[in-house]
């Protein structure tokens, strides 16, 4: 057993670790003790809907769990189950406690795709703060002061701007922490934007004595299929862990080889020197970059459907790309920004008037970027498009 | 009954009043069907050492329950048990059940000297706060935002000047206004200082739906002995509620006409048309001040000792002010800052020499302000002082 390659496999797609020192200790008297260790994920149960954006922190915790890590995983259902009486956060649910349930079995199937069921232990974090009750709650705040949680990033942008912060968030943060101090967490994992809240744990477990300060490892935020915003369901940019086999097979197909590297990178099993020797393979020409993506493509469909829903989702793609097949050279041409689509359809050449254009919109023979396009008075704003009309008519256009 | 002339007793010797509307309709309602309304003070029970500047607010409180007001008399025993596990806050006691109690016992033999006891409930807040729970706490503290609370004057201050402030230090003021809501209260009593804290009772009355929103009676906050500071213990200009009765009337004779009229309109429970002839037969040479001043020393004494006890401080007084007098015309001396007293002695002409002085001190012959001089090494700080060696020889000597 090679510590220095564990180390460093363990380090990989990571975007910050705080004390590495103490985990290179938990792993190495692992492996000389069998000691295990434990390491605490939070997870929010006012929705249950994983997408490929959460499995980077789970694959860090599945390849924990190989050396030696005992998983922490912390339904977030003390605060989901509050309601926000002043009705002021209209985005914010308040759950049942069956709806909270219901979320932590999805979960559950969902995580167990990747973790360790074994090796996993699930925690409602209701349990120790219900017992806090007024008085430790009170204690528990008097741990931290008004002027460093304003430190917070986006407490202090809002503080600045003048908009409200609620009193009741300078607690949650508290919560997370105190999490680590009833459980006596080694380590700790989220994403950089829980940066803060993570710290706070190693606060907490010093002021209430725990005997430990937990090590801290942030992944990074993963971007969308745009390849440029942080994956999310709201941004339309995301891969649902229960997406279907042959959206999550072309959903992937359509990010672009810079991305690919990035989601081989935080998402694949793949060792480090694996994914090196594909990327030295097609950099030298010996694999077709759509070879590379494809193998991503059904080892991530694999992971949480199965091997045969990887191979006939592959087989679907390869039919309809075939079918929907776009012309290598195609036509391009610069139009003014805000175009009309009638009018871009004429310019570009493919219809001969925009009378004409409108006419086969209503029949649904015109595409962009291969869907349908159902609104006649439709408007293109910045940006490249496939215009398409018939099965054999393209043109790319670059508006604005 | 002429509400009118009612009304404005009730005004009398308040700071500021929030909605009085409220208060003239529960004092006409009580006229008019004998309904009853509920007035709250909160009492910090951490020392049981009443001052005239608590009473103050008790004098209103007991005004106020000749009109109908049933008094709610609150121990904040919730934060006082709570102790600072930081070790902060060296000024913050923890006390015990036992002691609190101890302490409530004490405030009720002091309140009840002014408050009547049948129209007075005494609660401790823990009742309903420690029923809040962490859930209760949370969402309480969904009611009010940060920046809001970062607009109390202290805090404000506190903020800016980089002086921590414990995130515990902004459920204080929640707290403080939750007894309002458990209470159902109508009006809430303090000194200026509390205003923020009063307006949360408002505030959270409105929020949670209690059915009214307290009005709130300011008293102002009372000068000390020096006729300039606060009185407070820690500055040592005031007169405590158990001081003994010759030290009450000592303690009253020694402040400033000025003062005195403070003091009628503050803490006599005279009415003003009484105090007004007082004053004017003092305007007219009727009544000469000393005399006034010795009312109002007979009206306190006799208010938390006895008739008794006044009249024989008063005795005491007088044989020990002509025992004690100080010819009206002694000569001044200008003296340099921080001089020696045996150096002060001789230059005033009450000693031949230093030596001689420091005999005399050392046999307690001589006096500063009337009282025996210790210390030999004694240094005059600036300010104006009575000298006096035996029983004869005096002299003023002004310092600086």
């Amino acid at each position: 057993m090679n510590i220095e390659s564990v180390l460093n496999e363990l380090k990989r797609a990571t975007a910050e670790i705080i004390d590495f020192e103490r985990i290179e200790k938990l792993v190495r008297k692992y492996y000389e003790s069998g000691e295990n260790y434990t390491v605490k994920l939070g997870l929010d149960p006012t929705s249950a809907d994983v997408h490929l954006g959460h499995t980077v922190v789970l694959q860090k915790l599945a390849a924990f769990q190989k050396h030696g890590a005992l998983v922490q995983l912390i339904i977030g259902d003390f605060t989901a189950t509050i309601g926000d009486p002043t009705g002021k956060s209209e985005t914010r649910k308040i759950l049942s406690r069956e709806e909270i349930e219901e979320n932590a079995k999805t979960y559950q199937e969902q995580v167990f795709k990747i973790l360790d069921p074994e090796k996993t232990t699930i925690y409602y974090n209701s349990e120790w703060l219900d017992k806090l009750g007024t008085r430790g709650l009170t204690e528990l705040t008097m741990h931290y002061n008004v002027a460093r949680m304003l430190e917070r990033d986006d407490f202090e942008k809002r503080y600045k701007s003048g908009v409200s912060i609620s009193i009741s968030e300078f607690l949650y943060p508290l919560f997370q922490g105190y999490d680590s101090v009833a459980l006596k967490t080694d380590i700790e994992f989220g994403g950089t934007d829980q940066k803060f809240n993570m710290h706070m744990g190693r606060h907490l477990q010093r002021v209430y004595n725990v005997g430990k300060e937990q090590a801290i490892v942030m992944v990074p935020i993963i971007e969308g299929l745009d390849g440029v915003q942080k994956m999310s369901k709201s941004l339309n940019n995301y891969i649902g862990v229960t997406d279907a086999p042959n959206d999550m097979f072309a959903k992937i197909l359509s990010i672009t080889d810079e991305l690919m590297w990035r989601y081989y990178e935080l998402l694949s099993s793949k060792s480090l020197e694996d994914i090196e020797k594909i990327k030295s393979d097609v950099e030298s020409g010996e694999l077709h970059p759509k070879l590379a993506k494809e193998n991503l493509a059904l080892e991530i469909v694999e992971r949480f459907h199965s091997k045969e829903d990887a191979q006939s989702a592959k087989e679907a793609f390869d039919k309809q790309f075939k079918q929907n097949k776009i012309p290598d050279d195609i036509k391009e041409f610069n139009l003014e920004d805000d175009i009309w689509i009638c009018k871009a359809l004429q310019e570009a050449g493919l219809e001969p008037s925009t009378s004409q254009a409108r006419r086969d919109i209503k029949q649904g023979a015109v595409k962009i970027n291969q869907e349908k396009v159902e609104d006649e008075q439709l408007k293109l704003s910045k940006g490249e498009y496939i215009l398409q009309v018939g099965k054999r008519r393209f043109a790319k256009v670059i508006v604005g």
